[in-house]
C-alpha cells in the first residue's frame, strides 16, 4: 500500500469515530472528549460503598475536622456488617464525629494515627485493649502514604530516630488492665552522611476516603485552602479511591495546573451531603475583652511568668525566617516582635503564611491551624498537602520551632508527646525537631512542673519526642550571674563574684544537671 | 501582673509595630504583609549569580526545550570563571541550547541525566572521555531530587532492577579511546513483598535553576501546563534556588492553592529574558497532506509492514484504560480506536490527557510530549510535575504502555535503550516497565532488524530496559497457526495439522527461540 493510501484509509478510520470534523491523524482519543465514555460519578455514597469489604485497610483524608469525608464515613456507620477496618488517618475524630464514630461502633479493629488527643472514647479503648493503635510521626504518616502512591515500597527518615518508633516499644495493643499486649516492630537504622535514620515502609491502602472541594467524572479533584491535608497522599494510594466532593463539575472546570489529584487515581465520584464543622473557633481579640489571655497565660503569678518565658521567646525571631510554632506559649511570641522583623509562620496540616484569627463570622472551616483553631491567610500565603508540609520541616526549611516540653535532658533530649497514662499521640513533633542542624529548636516552659519537680534533667524519664536536638530553653528563670553581668554588677568583688557563683550553682542544681 | 494588664501591654506591643488598626493579639506577623521586609526579586541574573561557586551541584528544570531556565543558563555561561559543575537535569539540552552550551565552553564536568539523544555534541564529549555521566532512569531521576528536597535520603525503587544501572556496569566516564574508564556503582537491592527493589540515593543541590511561569517576591512560583516538569523537584532540592520567572507579580496574585513550589524553598528570583523555543513542531495532518504518515510509517512495504503492527496494538486499547504510549507506531495506534473505547493517553513529562496535535499556529512551547513534540490537551486534562508523574507509572495507575524495541528475550526481558556505540539514555521506559503487573507491557516492532536478524531471542544481546516485564509482542508477522484457526481452516486433517506445526516452528525458529 501507499503511504497515501495508508493515509487515506488511517484518516477513515478515525472519521467513523471522530466527532471532530477537522481530520487528525495520530491521537484520535482527542476527539474522546464528546464521544466521553469514561463517568466515575456514582449516585450515592450507599451505591458508592455497594461492594466494600470487611478486614480491609481504609485510607481517610482529613486533619482535625477539616477536609474529612464524612459522607463516605457516615455511610460506613450505616453498613455494620463491615467490620474488621484497619483505618490510616492523621486523628481519629472525636466522640461523635468521623472515624470516632466507627471506633465507637467497634468497626475499627485498628488505627494507623499520629494523634488522637481529641478523643476520649479511643484512648480509654486503646487502653483497656479494644482497639490496636499503631503511632506514627504526622510526617512519617504523610510519607508513608505518599511513597505508596508512588510505588515506593519504603524510605528513610530521621524523623523518630531514637525514640519508642525506631525501637518498638510502643504498645501496638494492652491488655484490659491497660498492660501492654503486643508491641510495636523494631525500624531498620542507617546513616546516611553521619547522621541517623530509620526505614519506614510504605501503606498500602484498599480503599481511600477524600473529600475534595471540586471533581469532575474523570476523577479529577482540587481541594480548598487547608483541607488538602492527607487527603491528597490518600487518594493517590489505595485500589479503590473514592472522593466525595462538595462540587461535582464538568471536566475542564478545573484547570489543568490546578487539580491537586489527578483523575487517574480515583476510582468513584459522590456528592458530599455532609456539614462541615468547626473544632475550635478562635477569634481575633477585642480591646475590651479583658480575659483575652486568660487561656493561655492563666492568671496571677503564673502569667507573669509566662509573659516573662514568651516575651524572650519573641527574641529567637529574626528577620526573613520561617518558623512553625507549638500551641500555648510559643503562639503568643509573634505578639512581642518589633516592627522590623517579618517571619513567614508555617502550620504543619498545610499553611505557610498563617495570618491572624478571624474576626467573628469569618471564620472557615478549611481554614485551622495545627492546633485545629480557625485561622486567617496572609497575602502570599501557599496552601498545600501534609506529605508537602513534612517535606519543607524534614529538609530543614523551617528556620525556628518553638515548642513546649514536659521534660529536656542535659544533652537537648526532648520529651512532650506522652504522660504516664495518657495517650496523647506525637502529631508532628517528632518531625519538626528531626534537622536540629537546620532547624533551630527553641523550647519554651515553666522551669518547674506543677509539683516542683526540675524539668531540666539529666535524662528525660518520659519517651523521646527526639535525641540531642535542642538548642535552647526558655523558662522564666533568669541565670543570676547572667542578669546580674547584665546589670554590670559582677566586677564588683572576689567575693561577690564567689557568691554570685555559689548562686549559679544553686541555680543550676535547680535544674537537676548537677548533683 | 494582672491579666488585663498583661492584655494591654501585649496590645501596646502590637500597637508599636502594627499598621493594621484593628488590634490583633496574637499572630502579630499578620500585619507584615504591609511592613513586608521579604523581598527576593534581584534585578537581574547577574546579580543573582553574581556569588555562585564552581565545582558545585547545579539541579535544572525542564524538558527537552520546556520550562528550561536558559536566562539563568546564559548567564553561567556568560561566567566562564565558573566551571567545574555537576549538573541534574532530565536532558542536556541542545548544541545550540540550554546545558548543551556550557558542555560546549566545558563549565560542566559531569552530568546526571536520563536522556542526552538530542545532543550529538554530549554523546561525542562522554564517549571520548571529555564529560563523566550518570545515566539515572527518568522517574528514579526525579525522585532522587524530590526526595532531597524532603529530607529523604534514600528510598527503594523498582526501576532499573536487573540493569546495569543496578550491577553498577554503566561507565560514569570513558577514555579517550572510548573504553570504560570509571563504572558507577552497584545499588544495595532489597525484596518487598516478592518483588526486588533496589535503593537509590537522593541527589543533593547546592544551586538550583527554576524556570516558572509567575513568582512573587516571596518566592511562591506557578508554573504553566507542561513545563512543570522538572522544576518543583529540582526547586525544593538546592541550598540556593533561583527561580526566573516570565511574571513577577504581587503576593497574593497567585491562589494559595495554586502555587505549585512555596516561597519557602527560593531564595532569589529574577525577570526571565530568554525565548520560549520549541523543538519539534508537530501539527495536526491535513487532509491535502499525501505525506502524513511517512515519517512514522515509511513507504511500501516497510509501510504495510508497519500499518499491520499498528492496527493490531490499537487491539490492546479497552474502554477506561489509561495508556502511555513510546514515540513512534505506538502514538499512532489510538487512531485505529473504535467509537466504543475511551482511553486517556499519560506523557511522562507530566501530562494525563494528551489531546492531538495542534493545529498549525496553535503550538505551545510549554505543551510538549514526551517526545518532545507539540501537543494538546482534552477537557479534563491534567499537567503536573515529573516526580508526580513517575508516581502514577511506578505505582502502576497506567494500564497499559506499548513500546518500541531493539530486542525482546524469550522471558519478556526487554532491551531498548542502547545500540553499540551510541549512548542516548533511558528516558521513562525503565519506570515504564518496572511494574509490568499492573502495566501490561506491550511491544511493537518489526521482526527483524534492518539485516534480517531477528529481534526476539532466547536472552537479549543488547542491556536490558527491564527484566521479565513484556506481556505482548506484536511485530508484523502472524503466527501460521493462529492465523488458520481463525480462519477455521485447522480441523481439516491430521496431515493438515501436522503441515501447520511445522510452519509453526518454523516461524518459532525464525524468532530463534527455538534452536
Amino acid at each position: 500500500m501507499s503511504p497515501a493510501g495508508l493515509y487515506v484509509r488511517t484518516l477513515r478510520a478515525y472519521a467513523r469515530h471522530g466527532s471532530n470534523p477537522t481530520p487528525v491523524l495520530a491521537r484520535a482519543f482527542s476527539a474522546s472528549a464528546s464521544r466521553a465514555a469514561i463517568n466515575k460519578v456514582y449516585p450515592s455514597a450507599s451505591e458508592a460503598l455497594k461492594d466494600m469489604k470487611s478486614d480491609t485497610t481504609l485510607l481517610c483524608g482529613g486533619f482535625g475536622l477539616c477536609g474529612v469525608p464524612d459522607t463516605l464515613i457516615d455511610e460506613v456507620l450505616k453498613k455494620p456488617e463491615i467490620t474488621g477496618l484497619t483505618a490510616v488517618s492523621n486523628n481519629a475524630g472525636t466522640d461523635s464525629s468521623g472515624l470516632g464514630r466507627l471506633l465507637k461502633t467497634k468497626q475499627i479493629k485498628k488505627m494507623i494515627a499520629s494523634y488522637i488527643g481529641e478523643n476520649k472514647t479511643f484512648e480509654k479503648m486503646y487502653l483497656t485493649g479494644e482497639v490496636e493503635l499503631e503511632l506514627t510521626p504526622q510526617g512519617t504518616l504523610a510519607e508513608r502514604c505518599a511513597a505508596g502512591g508512588k510505588g515506593i515500597p519504603a524510605f528513610y527518615t530521621p524523623a523518630a530516630f531514637g525514640t519508642v518508633v525506631q525501637t518498638g516499644d510502643l504498645p501496638l495493643q494492652n491488655n484490659p488492665d491497660g498492660t501492654p499486649a503486643k508491641f510495636s516492630y523494631p525500624k531498620d537504622v542507617k546513616v546516611f552522611n553521619g547522621k541517623s535514620y530509620l526505614l519506614e515502609h510504605s501503606i498500602a491502602g484498599e480503599y481511600a476516603f477524600v473529600k475534595a472541594y471540586k471533581a469532575d467524572k474523570l476523577g479529577n479533584c482540587q481541594f480548598r485552602l487547608a483541607a488538602n491535608n492527607f487527603n491528597g497522599a490518600m487518594g493517590r494510594n489505595a485500589k479503590m479511591t473514592i472522593v466525595e466532593a462538595e462540587h461535582i463539575v464538568e471536566p475542564g472546570e478545573i484547570a489543568p495546573e490546578a487539580i491537586h489529584l489527578p483523575g487517574i487515581y480515583v476510582k468513584r465520584v459522590i456528592q458530599s451531603t455532609s456539614e462541615k464543622n468547626i473544632e475550635k473557633y478562635t477569634w481575633a481579640k477585642d480591646e475590651n475583652d479583658a480575659d483575652a489571655n486568660k487561656s493561655v497565660l492563666g492568671s496571677g503569678d503564673t502569667a507573669a511568668k509566662r509573659e516573662r518565658i514568651v516575651r524572650r521567646a519573641a527574641k529567637e525571631f529574626k528577620n526573613g525566617m520561617y518558623a512553625n510554632l507549638g500551641i500555648g506559649m510559643p503562639m503568643l511570641a509573634p505578639g512581642f516582635v518589633g516592627p522590623d522583623v517579618e517571619v513567614q509562620l508555617q502550620s504543619e496540616n498545610g499553611i505557610l503564611g498563617l495570618g491572624p484569627y478571624p474576626k467573628k463570622g469569618d471564620e472557615d472551616p478549611d481554614l485551622i491551624n495545627a492546633g485545629k483553631e480557625t485561622v486567617t491567610l496572609n497575602p502570599g500565603a501557599a496552601v498545600f498537602g501534609s506529605e508537602e508540609s513534612f517535606g519543607m520541616i524534614r529538609s530543614g526549611r523551617i528556620d525556628l520551632t518553638i515548642l513546649g516540653a514536659m521534660q529536656v535532658s542535659a544533652t537537648g533530649d526532648l520529651a512532650n508527646w506522652m504522660l504516664p497514662g495518657k495517650v496523647k499521640g506525637f502529631g508532628g513533633a517528632m518531625d519538626l525537631v528531626s534537622n536540629p542542624s537546620a532547624t533551630k529548636v527553641v523550647v519554651t516552659m515553666e522551669h518547674t512542673d506543677k509539683k516542683g519537680n526540675p524539668k531540666i534533667l539529666k535524662q528525660c524519664a518520659f519517651p523521646l519526642t527526639g535525641r540531642a536536638c535542642v538548642s535552647r530553653i526558655i523558662t522564666e528563670l533568669v541565670s543570676p550571674l547572667r542578669s546580674q553581668r547584665a546589670q554590670g554588677r559582677c566586677h564588683d568583688s572576689v567575693e561577690k563574684r564567689k557568691e554570685l557563683t555559689k548562686q549559679y550553682r544553686a541555680y543550676l542544681m535547680s535544674t537537676s544537671l548537677m548533683d
